[in-house]
């Protein structure tokens, strides 16, 4: 039997299969789900070793790591595939059409929490390495580790690989946490930025002071705070931190001219947006801006009398919450470094100023648009969908990448079927039938071609 | 009988009047209280007959003025005291240790809502007059302008006085809600810093956006708001609005030499107000800062995530309020209008900006040392008090003094006797029966020596 048939004969038995998986609660974040998360693991290892891997259930400090293993053939090469078995938390079940553990097939899409992020991949990952191994037609070794703490930033997890180097060992990496454009689109994603984080306070008098009594002689938290976060740009949108750009690569030509291959409509974007018009670092392009350069963002700044009306106060205290994204080659530790001398050298007259480090940065991850596995997954889209994928980094963080770049030595390409549509982290998340179908598909293409 | 015997005559007497008074609950604030503000406005008018003036309740569009007057000599002076009858709210009884619209008096204290700010002076005023007139003693006219709505920032008050003006005529004007240092340090204000105010919003996207996705492309409202409120101030402390000073006079030679009396312990303050050094405009002393220059401070700037944890937006909007102290010659509006001309002209890229004013902007209010009226409360306070008041202006805003002053022509010396710990617009509010005792003499003293 082809592999092609193998699964359109099981596809009814395969949605059982989903279904299965989708009705075990495996909310990492709450604790009372612990055993729910731990059975999620073993029901997904037994169903690995029903597919013809060898797999174990492995602790850790937190949640246990799924890691299954077809490993025939010494000579040949080894992908490893990435994935995540936890979900979000499905509180405000008045607010989902159907229980969000009972699975409901409705109009070609299952509604369930974590249907899309990322059950739906996972067991598409499975059941296309099922499918050619089945048939006789996987032809290289195929490793699969399979976290259950991914939705509460993967604690345990760069432990856990380093711990597991050994074991992990490949020579290609596929990421499934992923997804697509559309249902016509695909992505081909070579890069993300990474992020960290600080926020602080500024501390004026030891209590809030009547501006009528006090204003004039003594330094106002909220002016301080003004001129400090004022300071941390130039007027040509770049970052003021000194030595902020000290190790970013210049974007090479042949990344500037890749960049120029990804659409930016101007006015779609203000409207979508809402924005009277677009601002950023001078000399550099949309694209290049949100996903090739460094940025320093304030995500929140508050102090003094936020209610309706008027009070003449001068606060005790200012705050600010600070987040940068990072390109490669900056260290998300001496960055906050960075910020932190910044702010120390240019504190103003009369506050003091209290600094807390965000625990979880991550650097960025960024990968050569011709690298040999991102040009197998190039074709197995342009395939599968009929045009080639748009080419794109995320501006966004995703720490796993450079995480497994940084422990295993491989880029991993991602590689998943989720829509920006699915309800991800929210009541009704679904995942299409079809998308399902198409990962399977793609999943068994994309191993065939890598064993090539 | 001399006008001291008579009052300690009646010393049990006017005690109860007081009670009276105060178990009136005159709650300007509260519609539900309509009945009881008319109630105590009667009282008042009907005491004020009782000592033998003409008094009138007269309708305003909203709480009604008890106008009084004794004026039986064509020839002679008139002086006008001002005070209001109103009190703040006295919502969570729980924390009144009586309740507060029954009068207690305990330890020499009379507890009850408005004993303080202001029964306690209009009666010490009243029973003063009235004290001078049973005893022949009252040798120039007086007329007295207590209204019912201070509390509540005397919306009706501007235009009633300026309706009644011919009938207001006088000569000199008392403003009786006003109090002094300590138990015995008497104090002498020569003038407050008028007010206005402004909030903004600056709106950027037209909702939040995940600083992943957009940072570096998209103007964050936040850093345009760092931005703007820098702007204000110059980096020697003074204010950066175009055209703010334009209108204020600089400090003469005398006025200079007069603040350098006041006393300043700059460690004592240190210590009181919690800061870790003093800062203002540059070229001035701590009291000129507070009292004779003009100011400009932000009492509330916010926008974005607020709460614990991070949280990775760029909020759409961030939002600041402003008010502005103001000294003699800066017109709350003119100074309103050139701050919004200075966010106007320096609005960053990317964003749009809503200016709302508000409108209980005042004027300054300052006179000068030597006023005849201030010389003659100089010297009543150094005889009731053994040593001569402390001379200082208010850093805050008092805007009927301005009012007063605009509308009949003469300078509102202010001669009360609240003390700072009298817990006014807070739970278990009280007067002193001493001060109410000093009040009476001190009244009694300053129009025996102001018909002279």
């Amino acid at each position: 039997m082809s592999w092609p048939d193998y699964l359109k004969q099981h596809q009814a038995a395969h949605l059982e299969d989903f279904r299965a998986f989708l009705a075990i609660p495996s909310i990492s974040a709450q604790p009372a789900r612990q055993a729910d998360v731990r059975r999620a693991a073993e029901w997904l290892a037994g169903r690995f070793r029903q597919a013809g891997f060898t797999a174990e259930v492995c602790p850790t400090a937190g949640h246990p790591v799924v890691l299954a293993e077809y490993c025939p053939y010494p000579d040949r090469p080894t992908v490893l595939f990435y994935g995540h078995y936890d979900v979000q938390p499905a509180d405000n079940p008045e607010r989902w059409n159907s229980p969000p553990f009972e699975p409901t097939v409705v109009d070609g899409r299952i509604v369930a929490r974590g249907a899309s992020d990322m059950k739906g991949q996972v067991m598409a990952f499975l059941l296309a390495a099922e499918a050619l191994i089945a048939t006789g037609s996987l032809h290289l070794n195929v490793k699969a580790l399979i976290e259950g703490e991914e939705e509460i930033s993967s604690p345990s997890l760069p432990a856990f690989i380093e711990q597991h180097r050994e074991r992990l060992r490949c020579d290609m990496i596929i990421n499934g946490d992923s997804g697509q454009l559309s249902e016509t689109t695909p992505l081909l994603s070579l890069g993300a930025r990474g992020i960290c984080g600080l926020e602080f306070d500024l501390i004026g008098p030891s209590h809030d002071l009547h501006s009528g009594s006090w204003g004039g002689q003594v330094q106002n938290p909220l002016h301080a705070m003004a001129e400090l976060i004022a300071s941390l740009h130039n007027p040509d949108g770049s970052v003021a931190v000194e030595g902020f750009y000290d190790d970013v690569e210049p974007l090479s030509p042949e990344l500037r001219e890749w960049y120029k291959r990804i659409p930016w409509n101007e006015a779609e974007m203000k409207q979508k947006l809402g924005v009277p018009e677009f601002y950023g670092e001078a000399g550099y392009s949309p694209w290049e801006r949100i996903t090739g350069r460094p940025t320093l963002e304030v995500n929140g700044m508050w102090g003094g009398y936020m209610g309706p009306g008027g009070m003449t106060v001068i606060p005790s205290t200012a705050h600010a919450k600070i987040t940068c994204r990072l390109v490669p080659y900056q260290d998300p530790d001496k960055i906050v470094a960075l910020i932190r001398s910044h702010l120390e050298a240019r504190l103003p007259k009369g506050v003091r100023l209290e600094v807390r480090v965000k625990e979880s940065g991550a650097p960025a991850f960024r990968m050569r648009a011709d690298h040999p596995v991102a040009q197998v997954a190039r074709e197995v889209l342009t395939e599968l969908y009929g045009v080639p994928p748009v080419e794109t980094m995320f501006g966004g963080s995703v720490p796993i990448l450079s995480t497994l770049k940084q422990q295993l030595g491989h880029d991993p390409v991602s590689f998943g079927f989720g829509l920006e549509d699915e309800l991800i982290h929210s009541p009704n998340e679904f995942f299409r039938l079809s998308s399902f179908e198409k990962g399977k598909q793609g999943y068994a293409r994309l191993l065939m071609r890598l064993a090539s």
